[in-house]
């Protein structure tokens, strides 16, 4: 297949990323009253009303009464295979369970022959535009991919690193325990620099629990790496691996440092159970990650959130094999969940995109993040009534600032390819 | 509350109601292979590759290998109670059930103070930027709205009767047992041009599914109307209700003129009993329309149309205060269904867009849509891949056609404010 250049994404003059100091007038922080912002050397220096400007050739930029968000964290990527500014290939899968479209989209992306490199920059550059200041992203592991995955990702972070912060899940998508070779290769994508290690469906991918636990918590202990472990599976049998995954947590004192990501069950099971979990979870500071999703229950994010379970949101692959209608914006994320979970007043909005910015970047463990003095000037803004108007239009993203560098501008990327 | 001037809407110079014969270059019917198409006074005279150029003065648009569709059928719209240009309103309902829902949005669209008529034509507008070119639509018939919705609506579908097809539904929200006036009310709007009877939810709203329904029916048989019901009881009860409708729809000789909107029961009954139910509809030509949803079951679509039942699509209320969420555009709400509903494949969309297209005319009643000569040139242009790649990406429109006119281009309605 024809691969469009990935040059043709316009190559903004006037990009500079030593650029990091001014003041930005007139937004409203989290939709509330009218403020500025002076930034310095990337960090910000003052939010306040009326900030003079502090001439000297400072940029200024004025911001009409927009509102000002701290920078998008998704916290669920797959950067590695999504087919952004590829023509869509038929999706004949003859089912949709799980395995099957594991087998199918590998099957898709191998005959595509596309590069995990020039995707995951695809990907990199419309989260840009789209607001994003973090994403964690997952990287399959396995030996018919060999590093090529691991390698495209890799570059693609080192390419934009001072312009987005990327963090990496080891994922092993066909288990672990069938297959010694993959448990080689997650050990050598952590020496070339991955930070967290993945699992997914201990039960039903490899037909042993027990095994694919112990052997990606041991590898977790091992490395002092993280872990974040995609759990699809429905009911009981997800609610058993969320008990087999909290008892490896607290065994190995791991709390704080361990993500369960989509977790469809929590919103299969009875209350009662569902309360043992959630006390499971609380107790081991495990954090729980949405994407959504259409066709099944998700868990009650209003309910964990409230009962003091962490929750970040993440978009989950984009433009992929699976359905293709996932896209990089969070703002569409939370309307898909908000969609998905009944939530329409406008406090349980602000509920989600809380998740989408101060939850996610402390799940990302950036300390530097938020709106007080003396934080990374990592930001967005954009016109809107309020913050669920935010949600309803999507509006192009006016400003995007990572380090006080202005990465893009009228939801275009400025960053030269 | 100030209301935006809808004449701020870009008054585009050029545009003639008379210009309506073209020959459209290098298009892709259906997303096959390119072909031009000839319009000669809104009527397709020729669909073939290489038409010569007529010349003698008929415009003549270059597709570029654009996929053209039949323009879009909205089968169930709100045109009279949208959001649409206003800055968005908090939404604070106390809880989120059907019958709070419909306390709390009357109160808001009450305080709000808006029109109908103004609120009716940027919705109309914004969907002819969309490539619709049929709705039909459900308009409010309660005593404390008076008349203003009924002429809100009728004025809009006077200004714009050349530019798009709207089919009207008289819509007793607060049902018609309890309150005589509405009964009277409904006869009044139906000798005012609203061509359906709409009702909703026999059993809950009044307490009363047989007063209910035979009220109804009654109305729509003396009048000679068609009738659309909304139905969103859940489960037995809603089939309960879609055993009554059918029973009436024989019993009154009404097959093929009676439309069921929404009916979440389909998804929530067991097999056999859905099958039983599959019968009633096939048996009395009922039409189902699902707008999908996101907290609740869904009609199974596919087994529907392949059971022999009809089914048509809409987008339901557009940004209003019941969510928010909901967009104008026929793409979108593909994309939510197939979302809801789990259709990766792509046969799968492309029977949601057939749905979306040419059964959606059939179901309004247009005998003259669709690609043959002869038929009226009420087409959409838009580039892309294949059908599924028009859902993922929602390209601009880059042209829209009703009746052979240029109604929009480059995603803008260009009719005159």
């Amino acid at each position: 297949m024809d691969q469009p250049d990935i040059k043709d994404i316009a190559n903004k003059s006037g990009f500079s990323k030593k650029e990091n100091s001014f003041l930005l007038k007139n937004i409203r922080p989290m939709g509330s009253t009218i403020a500025d912002v002076l930034v310095r050397d990337g960090i910000i220096q003052q939010i306040a009303v009326g900030i003079n400007d502090p001439g000297k050739g400072m940029a200024t930029f004025e911001g009409n009464g927009a509102i000002l968000l701290p920078g998008f964290v998704n916290a669920h990527a797959h950067l590695d295979d999504n087919l952004l500014g590829v023509p869509w290939p038929r999706n004949e899968v003859p089912a949709s369970g799980i395995e099957d479209m594991i087998a199918y989209s590998r099957e898709v992306w191998m005959g595509l022959g596309l590069s995990s490199r020039v995707q995951s920059v695809r990907q990199v550059r419309a989260s840009i535009a789209a607001g994003i200041t973090h994403i964690r992203s997952h990287v399959h592991i396995q030996p018919d991919y060999g590093f090529e995955h691991v390698e495209g990702v890799l570059q693609t972070r080192e390419a934009y690193k001072d312009l987005i912060d990327i963090q990496l899940v080891a994922f092993p998508q066909l288990g672990v325990v069938s297959d010694p070779d993959t448990l080689k290769m997650l050990e050598e994508a952590l020496n070339r620099g991955i930070e967290c290690v993945g699992g997914i469906d201990p039960s039903s991918r490899n037909r042993d629990p027990v095994g694919h636990l112990n052997a990606i918590f041991g590898l977790a202990d091992r490395f002092g790496k993280e872990i974040d472990i995609h759990l699809h599976e429905p009911g009981d049998l997800g609610a058993f691996a969320v008990e087999l995954i909290a008892e490896r947590t607290r065994a190995l004192g791991m709390q704080g440092r361990v993500t369960i990501s989509h977790v469809f069950c929590l919103g299969m099971v009875e209350d009662p159970y569902l309360d043992k979990l959630i006390d499971l979870l609380r107790e081991n500071r495990i954090t729980i990650q949405s994407a959504g999703a259409g066709g099944t229950p998700l868990p009650p994010i209003k309910k964990l959130v409230e009962s003091g379970v962490t929750v970040c949101i993440g978009t989950d692959g984009v433009r992929d094999i699976w359905s293709g209608f996932n896209s990089v914006d969070m703002l569409d994320r939370i309307r898909m969940l908000a969609y998905r979970l009944r939530y329409k007043r406008d406090d349980e909005i602000e509920m989600l995109l809380e998740l989408a910015t101060n939850t996610g970047a402390r799940v990302l463990g950036d300390q530097n993040y938020g709106f007080e003095p003396g934080r990374k000037a990592d930001f967005v803004v954009m016109p809107g009534t309020n913050l669920k108007e935010l949600v309803i239009d999507q509006p192009k993203r006016t400003y995007a600032f990572k380090r006080g560098v202005l990465v893009a501008a009228n939801g275009e990327c400025l960053i030269p390819v």
